[in-house]
Formats: structure tokens, sequence, C-alpha cells
């Protein structure tokens, strides 16, 4: 970036209520940046080659022509929420009776890369709203490939095993609407966020916020959202929500964000900024040996065992909030 | 008992603010017992010979004749509640730093028979009270064990092996001044509560009730125990104890209450009604399958469980809270 002349504008951000600081940006060479890593602290690594070729070819005529012919994964919404969720957690009396009842927010459905295009061109206000979500490593075009092996894998790599990461479990490819809002979740893998084309705005929280952030119930579809919906938070049933304190990054084009295992993150194309482009590159994290003080991210996974050994010995979703109740209140409650 | 002449009067009984009805009483051949055993439900045991010779000999002249001379548990308090307490549960910076602060209620100390039953019988208002509670497995006088094996164990063991229970794991001979109390608190074992000289007041409540009665976290010295003081009730911290519900028996010589495992029980030896002599056995509970639906009891030990577990990995009592808190609050709330 040149200077203060941003390619942005604070009116092409969503208003939110929130206590935001900002994310340092560092150059790629910055020896602090394996600091902020090894800390677990969210940090942007800029100038980088880590997606160089996808930054400098990657225009949306050259992925409509190029990322191939076959269907790709586009989630279909009403608004401009695309919040997750895991299909296998969705009650089904054939095939997943432990599930939980549930409408999902958004379609997934198959549409070749041409009609994505289309659609995102000639959108306008009232219309649904698309998000292509892609893993790389599935078929793609040739010259996609050719520019994916010329990523600075070792740069990445590097990074990987300096902290060790355990392996790259994939790259995913995200192509978004401007103004598509990814609501605040957490991933359970390391996360090199790698902005190609447009700008998003990324919003992120430390893992000890876990109870200022309310995740869903590990057994439900939306497990490991946020149930505080961040434009009309309830403070009634999430009072905690108005001490969360988080830190804010805009990335552009060449930027990477690092988004360390655990970390909430709210992701949002700006307004009126044109369709982005995203590639991340998602790892394990690393060997989890029990050292005291525990980290928050580790509380954070005892947490999701306890109420997953819940849910397998109780067999029923119902019956885990009840018993967590009667474990809790008036017990541990102050 | 012989029809509606009772042998005491309800100005003997302590005032409580509880909902409660009769436990039934069967006479000891009635196949009835066996369905109320079966379903985990109390019943008091009429008019067996189970524990018969006690209910015969066991004065407490006889007692102090012959129980033996070396110490005797005994416990001793300020005031009229003997709340048990786990010594291992206590903190101790040396041999015990996972532990938790502690000041127990009561002094566990070892008095000769001879002494117990002196300061029984001058006892006077504002004295500490005193409690013998001794296994009968240890040593006793030979008249003691004589009448110990002259215990109907046919009856006893033909229940234990109907009902599928673990092993016989200890007969303890509790020894109260009159109007001691026991307070409200479960054990994980089946329980014959054969009561053989004076009158004792049984309240007891089922496992489905654990959210009425607010137990101890499990890594605390009174684990088992209720939190609310029955005789004040704090019902800000502990709302839910105004809707508990439970049974009561007033068992006297002769009379064995079955109390089932994990069922809660309140016991006091009446006022103004002398000394009373129990003698109780406590059986490991059968092998747990989880059949579907669990039963409450099985729910509570699931609860034990993920407790124990949390303690485990977190490896300090004073993280178990504020992480069930993080879990349960506003996540798994109403
Ligand atoms: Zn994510
Ligand atoms: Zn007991």
């Amino acid at each position: 970036m040149d200077g203060d002349k941003k390619p942005w504008d604070p009116s092409q951000l969503r208003k939110y209520d929130l206590n935001l600081e900002e994310i340092p940006r560092l150059h790629y060479k910055d020896p602090k940046i394996d600091e902020y890593i090894k800390e677990n602290k969210p940090v942007v690594i800029t100038e980088s080659n880590i997606v160089k070729p996808a930054v400098q070819r990657w225009s949306l005529e050259y992925l409509e022509r190029n990322l191939g012919h076959s269907g790709h994964t586009v989630f279909v919404s009403r608004n401009h929420k695309f919040k997750y969720y895991d299909e296998k957690k969705i009650y089904n009396r054939v095939s997943n009776t432990k599930g939980v009842e549930f409408t999902p927010p958004t379609r997934k459905v198959e549409m070749r890369i041409e009609d994505f295009m289309k659609r995102v061109k000639e959108w306008k206000k009232g219309d649904e709203r698309i998000y292509l979500q892609q893993s790389l490593t599935t078929t793609v075009g040739n010259n996609i490939v050719e520019d994916f092996v010329k990523f600075d894998w070792d740069y990445v790599n590097g990074k990987q095993t300096k902290h060790n990461w355990g392996p790259l479990t994939s790259n995913l490819l995200f192509i978004a609407m401007e103004g598509n809002q990814t609501p605040c979740h957490y991933d359970e893998q390391e996360n090199f966020f790698a902005q190609v084309q447009g700008y998003k705005r990324c919003i992120l929280f430390p893992p000890s916020q876990f109870e200022c952030l309310y995740p869903y119930p590990v057994h439900h579809p939306h497990d490991r959202q946020s149930m505080v919906d961040f434009e009309r938070p309830d403070y009634n049933k999430f009072p905690k929500f108005k001490n969360v304190k988080g830190w804010e990054a805009v990335v552009g084009p060449g930027d990477v964000l690092y988004i360390p295992i655990y970390w909430w993150h709210h992701i949002e194309s700006l307004l009126r900024g044109g369709p982005t482009v995203t590639v991340n590159f998602w790892y394990k994290g690393g060997p989890s040996t029990l050292e005291y003080p525990l980290k928050d991210h580790q509380k954070v996974s005892i947490t999701r065992n306890v109420e997953k050994m819940l849910l397998e010995v109780l067999q029923d979703p119902k019956e885990v909030g009840p018993l967590l109740r009667s474990m809790v209140l008036g017990r541990y409650t102050e």
C-alpha cells in the first residue's frame, strides 16, 4: 500500500458496535512474523510471493476461462450472510436420527463457472447472492494448476516446519460478490488467508473470548459459529458480547493474513468493492502436548470434547443441554 | 408397629418446608419388595430377621461391653449436623496441592467406647455432639461377631443375587445421639439401612432431582452432599429447591430401609428419642450396561465423570467452574 492512500474508504465497511484494534502488517521478510505465529497471534504478511501468480493473473475473466467446466460448489443466500453449517449434523429420520432439526440458511448448488460469473455480473439488489467456495485440489484447468505450483511453497512450507504445524489439508478458492459476509466462527486449523483480488475486511477474536461469542453446541449444524448476530446483538441472551475485544484488518491483493487456529473470524467483502478472490492454506495444528498452563485454544478443545463425549453417551442432542444445565446452574454459577 | 399407635410423635421431627410422601412399608416376605428394588425405589422392609440378633441384644450397655476396647471412629460437631467430607479432597500445600481450601465442619477422633458412652450420657445442651461411625469388618469383640454372623445373610444375599448387585463392600455401625443429623447426600452404592435401636427419620429424593439439590462440585470435599441447608434454604442461590419432592420414613428397631444407589438421603435421630443404633449394608451397583433410555442415576454418573475428567485435564479445581460456565452460560441456557 502506498502511504496513507487507501484503495478503499470506511464507508465500504459495515457498521458494528465493536471494540477493535488493527492487526499489524509486516513485510514478508520481517523476522517478527515468526514471533506472531509462535504466539498464535494474527498478522498480515505483505509483499510476499505466496500467491503471486494468482495475484498477477487470476482476474474474473481468467478464472472463468481456466477454472474448468465441470460444476463448482456455490452457496446461495437470500441475504449477504453465508453462515456455514455442517450437513452431517442435520436431523434426518432415515440416515441421521441423532441430528438436530435444522433449516439451512443457504443452499449449496453445483454451478458452471460461466453461469456463476453471469449471475455475479447481472446481480441487482433484491436478488439472491452467491459465493463460490471450491477446493483447489479438485479438478481445475491446467493454467490454474501451473499458477498453483508456482506459489511460494518454500515460504509457506518454511512456516509450517518452523512452527511445527501438521500437514496442509487443503487450499480453498473463494469467489465472493461485493458485500458477501462470512459470519463469525472459528476453524480447527491454522490458516494462511491469501487475498488475490479485491478487498476483504477480517475481524478476529482470540480463543479466550469463547464466552463472549457464544458458539452453538458442538452437535449443532452451526458448530463453531457464534450465535451472536453482529448486526443486531441480543445483549439479554449474550451479555458478555459487550465485553468482546477484537482485531481487524482489511486485506487486498498480495496480503496474506495469518488466522491462528481456534481464532474467531468474521469476514466480509467490502461494499461497492466488486467481487473478491481469496485462496486459503489450511494446516492441521501441531502435536498437542498438554503443557501447563494450558493455552486458551486447548481449553476450547477440551470443551468440544466434553460436548462430543456427552452426545456420544446420551445419544440424543436434546439431552445434552439439560444435563449440562443441571451440572452447572447453581453449582458452578457465582 | 401395632396399628396406629406410634412410639414417637411428630414433635420429635425437625420442621422443613418440604413436599414429602411416605415410603411404603412391606412385610419382608412380600414379593412386591422385589418390584421396588428392581425399579430402584425405596421401601421399608418390616419384621425381617436381617439384623434380628442386633435388635434383640445390642443395647448401649451391651455394645459398650462388647464392641472392643481399641479406639473407635467418632465425629465431633458443634451443632446437630454431621456433614460428611472427603479428607483426600482438602488442599494441602505438601501432599495435595490440587485439593480445595476447606475447613472441616466436624472433627474426626479416635475414642474408647467407654468414653463415647459416658459423653453421650452426660451430654447437655451447648456441648459438642458426637457420632460413632465404625466399620463392623474391623476389630470388634467376639459377641458382636457372633451376632453378626447370625444376621439373615440368606435374605440379603438373596436380594443381592436377584437384583444383580455387586459385592458387599462394608457394614457400618452408627451410634448417634438423639437429634444428630446427617445432611442430605447420595452414595454410589446400594444400601440396606437396618435400624437396631431407637428411631431415625429418613428423607429421600430420587436421582432425577439432582438439579433441585445442587450437589457440591465432585472435586470438593463435600462431594455428593447437597449445598442446600434444609433449615435455611437460600432460594436465590438454589431456586429449584422449591420444586423438590421427597419420600420419607421413620424407621425403628427391626425396620430395614432400602436406599437405592444414587438416591439422596437426609437422616436424623428423633428429638428426645434417646441414642440410636443402625447397621447398614453397602453393595456395589450392578454392572452398568448403557441401555437406552438411560436411568437417572446413570446420568448423575456421567455428570460425575465429566467433572472428574475436567479436573484431571485442567489440573486445578479453580479452573473447572470457569470452563463449565463458559461452556454452558448463554449457550445451553434457555
Ligand atoms: Zn473460517
Ligand atoms: Zn449415605
